[in-house]
């Protein structure tokens, strides 16, 4: 019994094991065939699990556009911000080189809306046992380092606690991607985030 | 049938009624009994109609909260923006003046937490069709008319459209409050708000 504490039983891993084969099929089929043209019975097969289990760990396919969004995400921006920090960028260029990655990587993959959506209702509700928008992405980080490298910089005020800042500036850009989404503005995406960047560059000083 | 044009048909129109008199009588038992005192029992009875038709209109008690959340606003809080204006104050106390009210005149009242939790998700997907937070509020009107004066006064900013000035300031306040209950730290809601306003105050100028 003490077994189960250091490795889960042989049923759970098992159900890990499928889910992660369901997520690599279903990225892969992203990837090269496009969210639109997968279906779920290409990527049941490509997963090798039938049908049924498909609709067991995920109902609908969009449930799959999370994960996928997550690890573009991971993948793509996520290691460009340190390296970018090294050339020693203002606070407000790294923060824009930040958003402007999210959306050459994530943002034009087609069909993104939905699944940007139902991400910033995660954000907004964070629970401890659900995935939030920072779990998986290490998107609060980023911003995160950006604005501490910022305080070292002198060019963020350092009178408020980091992981204040840190929310501010989150909230504000996720709710800007939602409203443009909204609005089916996301064409106006640079105009927007310079707009909101001019609005954190003052409140930082 | 031109005739529907201007006037609703009479089946709308008593589903309109029958709505109006549920939240009336919602509204007074909340007052008086409290929330949680309140069953579906007493605002059927008080309402006059049958427990079925009641269930039909709001499936659950928490769905009467919204509007009452909404009224308390309405009834409360929004009043008494405009004549502090008049006071002269600077917009940092109009904007602190009206997140204190809200906290005095809502926040206080029993058992909000989970209604505010549900009204802040309206406030990040405002649809057209849906209620949104300033629709039977004037939240996002009464910042609005905030920011406004300040402009006028010369605080806040004018190179920023008013209208996403407002949005600005809007998300940052109702996703403060969505943190704090989910910490379970209203009773910081004065130190918070605080610290809010010294990042928004210097992003005005």
């Amino acid at each position: 019994m003490k077994q189960n504490q250091a490795r889960p039983p042989l049923r759970e891993r098992n159900r890990q094991r499928v889910h992660q084969r369901i997520l690599n099929a279903a990225f892969e089929l992203f990837r090269t065939t496009g969210y639109d043209q997968t279906t779920m019975d290409t990527i049941a097969a490509l997963a090798e699990v039938s049908r049924g289990t498909l609709f067991n760990y995920f109902p609908t396919k969009s449930m799959l556009l999370i994960p996928f969004l997550k690890e573009l995400y991971f993948q793509r921006v996520r290691p460009e911000v340190l390296p970018y920090l090294e050339t020693q960028p203002t606070t407000l260029q790294a923060l824009r080189f930040l958003f402007i990655s999210i959306y050459e990587h994530i943002f034009k993959f087609p069909d993104m809306d939905h699944a940007i959506q139902a991400l910033q209702q995660e954000m907004f509700h964070p629970h401890p046992d659900d995935a939030d928008i920072n779990e998986g992405t290490g998107f609060l980080d980023n911003v995160q380092a950006i604005l501490e490298y910022g305080q070292r910089r002198g060019e963020v005020r350092t009178d408020i606690a980091l992981e204040k800042l840190t929310r501010y500036v989150g909230v504000l850009y996720v709710s800007l991607i939602g409203n443009m989404i909204d609005m089916g503005a996301t064409n106006k995406y640079t105009n927007e985030v310079d707009i909101l960047l001019a609005f954190i560059g003052s409140a930082f000083r």
